[in-house]
């Protein structure tokens, strides 16, 4: 059984709790699980898929363009998936597909993260029909939650290449360079290395610009004296990875380095007891004691994690608002940090998965603080 | 008047034609171009925004998270924008506002490219209050199509950047790379010359790769009697260019150069009749008339082109469906190609400004054959 199959064998067990005959989905990030196609998918959200509760073949649909029909339909060869192409809109061809059977007569679900534009569509083309659609929060979002083996194995290969970044950008950095000098060499280190994109534009923050927790890398020079907070990741096989790690410009004073092992010690507190049944909330709330013991209580003007896969940002979050236990498999990073206005920020970010009785850390960098 | 207030005060023409007494804007180009705020968004799509058709200050509303609130309360300083910072959702925040008769009785609008899930959000908010909400598609996008003086100048700004990476990478190739080395170069000559990043992840196709209009660059090695299409541009100052240049890998042989030349004639016919009152239709037309007239007809499986912006696919489409007339200001690509399954393919791209009378061209480099 393909990942793919897996992962749609999956989907349908949600579709028959959820009493739901099929599912319509437009996002991009869960048409790339569901299909596990590699290379194909280039970022446009040209596409749509309906997979129905039938596991007879073929019980999956995807629709795209001419641009894109000779190399879905290579990668969909041997797939319960049947790919068409058309210039028709998803509307129509979602339409023709039910209106043939393909979804049976139960309600079909469509995902609540599509455009209202595109929603209005769906219900004018199906309408003629009377089919029901329900709408759906997050469904596929939440089955991505748990990775499998295949998605470890590109998770760990996009951190792979992130901390060969972390290595060689140590060695690159010079007091007087501008931040963003240091995120241009950071980025294009990882492009060359093997990343066929970035998970999101790297931080580069030094100084007072550490303080804000998304700073944008800009003409800020590196000064002996201060931290500077790097926050960057890598897309390897369609996979993202996160870490920080904040660098000394030479030896920090003391009030930095008090700081620095506040955070690191929240962050080891973490990552030695998460645990399949631990909630996000009480991963935050262990974090927040660590601070608190060494002064810094309020300082972690963020929540703790969040997790990682095709996107930088997925389920679950470790922060107050998520009291649901996690789940093995999660794929999580561990970022406590403590920011100072107009002074510094310290950030000390891991990510690896919840397994069966603990947490394995993906991340190989070192905890101690690098100095320049 | 600053940009920001002219813009925000066509928006306010456009609400008093449609009966709506605001606007709510989520969408993050149309948000960087309601503000003109100069390095404050940083992709998040974090905000909101509301515009009231009252000239009176505050008129307009933006909505942001404490990461962003010291910098956007900078940059709106003097302007008739009120920025409030919280971690209530968008749509509360929008009814409190409402509910302080902030837009007045008259319905609100909102962009149909917002979520579904959003959509829900803000009814229900907005529903103890009865307050109409009215659905709008595409009309902050329309009034973006013509662009001012400012956008012009980003905009050549970005086009620099792109003329200045393709002679560096004319002069980087050889036979024997891979299109992703090429790609990787391109990249990183743009970001270290002044880009802020990419328009779009460049396509460098080579021979029967090229036959893709949308080719993911890969592991193909550049030979010789190959052409290769470099499709690539940069963002600067917010703005994006678009460019896109056939080279020959050594002497291309003469069906290609046939069908070269048959594209650059289609490429600079256009751009000689191209002016106001012209629709995305005619263009389009005529592009194929001299493509067919050369033996071509057919081959351009794609639009003309498309509008340039903020974004790189805005308003208004140079392509059959759209027979709206070219309006003063539009910026848009004009960029011609043939394409022969399993062989090869040739596009030549620029991008300009429609003026008063005729067309001006932003691309500077050379509409030859450059050959490796």
């Amino acid at each position: 059984m393909s990942y793919s199959d897996m992962r749609i064998a999956r989907l349908r067990e949600r579709l028959a709790a959820e009493g739901l005959g099929a599912l319509y989905v437009r996002n991009l990030a869960n048409l790339c699980w569901l299909t596990a196609f590699d290379g194909v998918f280039d970022g446009e959200a040209a596409h749509a898929m309906l997979v129905t509760g039938s596991q007879a073949a073929p019980g999956a649909f995807l629709h795209t363009d001419s641009r894109y029909a000779s190399a879905m339909k290579a990668a969909a060869r041997g797939s319960g998936i049947q790919v068409s192409a058309s210039g028709t809109s998803h509307a129509e061809w979602l339409a023709s597909l039910v209106r043939d059977g393909a979804a049976g007569t139960a309600a079909i679900g469509v995902e609540d993260d599509i455009t209202l534009a595109e929603y209005r569509r769906l219900v004018e083309a199906l309408g003629s029909q009377a089919h029901p659609v329900q709408e759906r929060a997050r469904l596929v979002l939440g089955l991505r939650a748990a990775k499998d083996a295949d998605e470890v194995r590109r998770l760990k290969a996009a951190q792979a290449i992130t901390d060969a970044a972390f290595s060689h950008i140590t060695g690159f950095i010079a007091p007087g360079m501008t931040e963003r000098e240091v995120q241009i060499e950071l980025e294009d280190f990882m492009v060359r290395h093997g990343a066929e994109g970035l998970s999101f534009p790297s931080i580069v923050a030094t100084g007072a610009n550490g303080a804000s927790p998304h700073a944008v890398a800009g003409a800020a020079r590196l000064e002996a004296g201060q931290v500077l907070v790097l926050d960057f990741g890598a897309r390897a096989q369609g996979y993202c990875s996160d870490m920080t790690r904040t660098v000394g410009i030479g030896e920090p004073d003391a009030r930095i380095r008090q700081a620095y092992e506040a955070v690191r010690q929240a962050n080891e507190e973490v990552e030695a007891v998460l645990k399949p049944g631990m909630t996000g909330a009480e991963a935050q709330e262990c974090a927040e004691t660590v601070l608190a013991a060494a002064g810094f209580a309020g300082a972690m003007v963020h929540s703790l994690g969040h997790g990682v896969g095709i996107e930088v940002h997925e389920e679950p979050l470790l922060s107050k608002k998520n009291t649901e236990p996690l789940l093995e498999g999660s794929v999580v990073t561990v970022e406590p940090g403590v920011y100072f206005e107009q002074d510094f920020g310290i950030r000390l970010e891991d990510f690896g998965i919840v397994t069966r009785d603990g947490f394995e850390v993906f991340t190989q960098s070192t905890h101690d603080m690098v100095i320049i």
